[in-house]
């Protein structure tokens, strides 16, 4: 036989059922988490015109695209990120809408990536957002949500840390150092890759890209030094427009607390997100070994909805993996065992085969699975058969016993075996 | 404000919420029944490569592709069917599998067609296999589950039909009209049309495209004038290859009959189905109104895993999708009521903001689901929230319950309140 000559892209997966139900397990636990703090799920399509993600996005995604011409001439775009497609679609019906909206998708997106470790071309992502609600009681309720789906599966706060700043003080803190409005989002670049540049190439870029002096770009990079919430507040707490923002920062932590959160989150000054449309808090979810990519990033984006030509609303939300989260979990061993597994399997012995079918549709109809057979066998292929489906008990009917109107259960896990009446389906006796 | 310059592209959907709990009502239907008969879930890419469609899908598809060249030079097509990929899935692991395997997905797909009413360029659909067992138990299981999925939704045999047939009986009575081998394909796509074609016209394509006399088509276009299964059997059951694809086909029927969906199926010589890789029993599921396309099709396709270089596996299958079943669900008013519901909101008077975020966070830890307005309202204004969010029970946090370690909770359906203990959230004098 020839080697297979068809095989799948490079940077996309099969999931086989075991690795369907890994990424099942996860699912159902950001479902669960979703609709216990009222949110609703949405879809949208995984292809979109261009123009949604083009300086909508930051040109990090739009580098990165799946993009083609399709064969209505139309420059079209396989979905990079959630967060245009959620704007459109509230752009069309948000007006009639009641605020705020708790919306949550688990959409697959999709990036064209240099191939490394855990740099995959698509990946599934747990999207929720609240709309409407410019406080930070939204902010606070999102990043519970974030850990509360982490908890979901295993990971408490030695496993994870929520690392959470808010530009908005960040802002405040720079412009007290002399970075002019219209150079923030050049100054947010350099903090963003601090801990990863040496201080020398972070100061070179304050003056260069930030318009910065010198000794102003220093006095930035000194934030950093010591960048407790305690240091900020005694260094620049003076400053009304940095008081303001570290009350509300203050009332953020608190809320986290109250929601049973606070021993997830650090402050962390130099998360400021790399995308251009937050406009507030922003947090990013890592390891606490700090081995990983982000597990999970989201903020504030005052003013997207507004962009892609929707009503003005604030906006929270957040975007979590699939990949990077599942790798954590392997490492941590917090994976569950998937298995294959069926209620009954029906074992026939001699010429039974309508009996063995009717009592298929019968236990299949009381909500129960059920495997056979799909021909005749010896029954000791039927019990191998039954085993490698997983069943949990067989149901064997034989001759004598169907004659007496009976057939034999055995547990598969005990080797208990019990007679069953086959009008009821009931244990003899009880169960 | 500007009308929206964004919009969606045509032939695709959006699924907001209530939208999302319709498709999420199909599929939940789904895959309970694909459980219970012990099938797996799976997934593969939306993206593959372009060769694994080519001439493996028959030229219908290709030609509907949205395929293009990715940023590594490959060529590569959005999914437009899912067997291709169960078959490449498979060739590279089913040696090491028992059989039979049973796999079911939900994949979504896309083609690039014309628009009409019906006609999306994406749509989901329920993907149903049993690959390993080439006998008729495996078709009839097949069928079971599709009708099984029909009427875990509502839908009993006077709403939907099964018109089923087999290409081998087809193609044995064929050759006794003396259609060459090398012409049944050509001749069964006249048959594919035969109901919506003039008999004249059909005729002609018999002798055009299958190489038949004027005689032996018409021979052949009798075959329908009375297409009931006793009539192919009087007229025809005397030749051996007949016989042996009638015995084989009440076999079936017997089988279907047994799993208790007999009722459901009529047997229809017209049904070949249109893709070139079927090889056996082919079937059909259509309102029984007959105004509808195809709610779900399917058949035998023994080639199949080897054309992309497996294992030669015989395979059995069915496709069914959520656009035409919602139609015709939504047509017979069979569609669910959906609506947003949390299980509490949590009402505040004053300043208990941190008692009522405690509240939220215990009951959410039991399981339950909880809203609360995110900013400091009137009782009124909260209570219109509770509303909107379609809220099951108000507890109301106001500072004399709070005081005595109670709140009152109110049911929003009946408006009958009663007294919770703050500390046990359990209802004084019990539930």
């Amino acid at each position: 036989m020839a080697a297979n000559e068809f095989s799948r892209l490079p940077g996309f997966r099969d999931f086989p059922p075991e690795e369907f139900a890994l990424r099942n397990h996860l699912f159902e636990a950001w479902r669960r988490v979703s609709v216990r703090y009222g949110f609703q799920q949405y879809d949208g399509p995984p292809l979109e015109a261009l123009e949604l993600y083009v300086e909508k996005s930051g040109s990090e995604i739009v580098d990165q695209l799946y993009n083609f011409t399709d064969k209505g001439d139309r420059e079209v775009a396989m979905r990079p990120e959630m967060t245009p497609s959620l704007a459109r679609i509230l752009g069309e019906r948000s007006r009639a809408m009641p605020k705020p909206i708790r919306w949550f998708a688990i959409p697959q997106l999709f990036r064209y990536e240099r191939q490394q470790r855990g740099r995959l071309r698509e990946h599934f992502q747990w999207n929720v957002d609240i709309v409407g609600e410019g406080g930070v009681a939204a902010d606070a309720e999102v990043l519970a949500v974030a850990l509360d789906g982490l908890r979901e599966v295993g990971l408490g706060p030695n496993d994870v840390r929520a690392r959470v700043s808010d530009r908005r003080l960040l802002a405040a803190l720079m412009r007290s150092a002399g970075v002019a409005d219209d150079r923030l989002l050049a100054a947010f670049s350099v903090v963003d890759k601090i801990e990863r540049e040496e201080r020398a190439r972070s100061r070179d870029r304050l003056v260069a890209e930030a318009g910065l002096t010198a000794d102003a770009a220093e006095s930035i990079l000194g934030l950093f030094d010591d960048p407790g919430l305690d240091a900020v507040r005694a260094r620049f707490g003076d400053r009304e427009e940095v008081a303001e923002a570290l009350e509300r920062f203050d009332d953020y932590l608190a809320t986290l607390q109250a929601l049973g959160f606070g021993d997830f989150v650090d402050f962390d000054l130099t998360i400021v997100r790399g995308l251009a449309y937050y406009t507030g808090i922003v947090f990013e979810v890592f390891d606490a070994r700090g081995e990983l990519r982000a597990v999970c990033g989201g903020g504030r984006y005052d003013r997207l909805l507004e962009l892609v030509g929707g009503e003005p609303l604030p906006a929270v939300g957040f975007g979590m993996g699939d990949v990077v989260l599942t790798e954590l979990l392997k490492d941590l061993d917090r994976l569950p065992e998937t298995g294959r597994s069926v209620d009954w399997f029906v074992v026939v012995i001699g010429d039974l085969r309508d009996r063995a079918l009717d009592v298929a549709r019968r236990l299949r109809e009381r909500g129960d699975s059920v495997a056979y057979a799909l021909r005749s066998q010896a029954v000791r292929k039927q019990f191998k058969a039954a085993e490698s489906e997983g069943a949990r008990r067989v149901i064997v009917l034989a001759p004598d016993e169907v004659a007496r109107g009976e057939a034999v259960v055995r547990d598969m896990a005990t080797g208990d075996e019990r007679p069953i009446r086959l009008d009821t389906l009931e244990f003899v006796g009880g169960s």
